[in-house]
């Protein structure tokens, strides 16, 4: 399979965190687009994905897959190795209800931030904005750290004991409000912790 | 298990036709909250559900699934009937992508729209309202509009040729737009006919 996608870009990396996790990095042929000059807008990408965002997944039979979310859940299904959206039907709502938070609260927040509020990619790219949406977007980031950090006094991982997408979606999410200038407050011990932790892993650290 | 909804409110409405899909309306208990008087903002709602939002699943041990999209699922894995989410990989990876891009482009965009750029729920409840950004949100949908008219030229139903999750949030994203007067244009004649098409099935009909 092929992921066309950016290194280092906060949504690219949760899929190539989740293909280290099951140790199937080396099965897929990572192809870059070159989003800094609009490629992700060219009619030859958005025929592959018309969201125009990366990452983008090519299966074998020529079909793509985009949305982050269900890229994950194909990796995770594909292929051998500790699950990470669960296996039965409460662990995995359980997960997927904590993955979306973390998306929609975290990750997702703070890139409104940085695209409406912020230079963002540059005046090439960043040809939508509203100010006003992305400083709103920062506050509901900061609410949805604190709300981790509290789930996070009861259980290992956001999910419950076991490492899940979850925390790959929150991990990558903290990493964006690094690069964009969203505190993390020192205060949020648990949160830092986690993160401390999930940092650590193999599928991060290597 | 108890869904604590409003009948007739979008996203309860993705759940409602699910559980009708899967023949298990019921074994559910509806607990209505009032959100016209601000219930779900209340501690003991939010003790359920910290988004502040319905639906909400309370499962039999006492634990709650929110987001809708995880709810569905665990109605889907939980009940017999036909599938909504996929029995393959590449089916359920498939289903997820054009249910989330529904979601995001179409449902979520008329609801920026309706609760950002009109009255919403009135004053009461929409105190943190962007117009420019609800407006915005309106040409999302539109876009939403054209291509899933575009995918429906080539496929009987979202993600192919069976009835599915995605499906079900289009159709509530439609009846949304109708709400909020959101035009949806009757030049897109795939999109009509699939609508048509999906109005009369006994989970929606009846």
């Amino acid at each position: 399979m092929k992921i066309y996608d950016v290194e280092g870009f906060p949504n690219p990396a949760r899929v190539r965190i989740a293909l280290a996790e099951k140790g199937a990095t080396d099965w897929v042929e990572f192809v870059p687009v070159d989003v800094m000059n609009g490629e992700h807008r060219s009619a030859e990408f958005k025929a592959k994905n018309p969201d125009a965002v990366v990452p983008c997944l090519e299966l074998e039979d020529g079909s793509y897959i985009a949305q982050c979310n269900a890229i994950t859940e194909y990796i995770d299904a594909e292929f051998d190795g500790p699950s990470l959206t669960g296996k039965t039907a409460k662990d995995r709502a359980r997960i997927a209800m904590m993955n979306l938070r973390a998306e929609n609260g975290l990750l997702n927040a703070v890139s409104a931030y940085f695209h409406h509020a912020t230079p963002g990619l540059g005046p090439d790219l960043e040809t939508d904005q509203c100010a006003e949406w992305g400083h709103k977007q920062k506050h509901v980031a900061a609410r949805t750290m604190a709300y981790l950090d509290a789930v996070l006094a009861d259980t290992a991982y956001l999910a419950g004991d076991e490492f899940s997408v979850a925390d790959i979606t929150a991990f990558a999410g903290l990493a964006f409000a690094d690069f964009a200038k969203v505190e993390i407050p020192a205060t949020l011990e648990n949160l830092q912790a986690w993160r401390a932790k999930v940092a650590a892993r193999p599928s991060i650290a290597a």
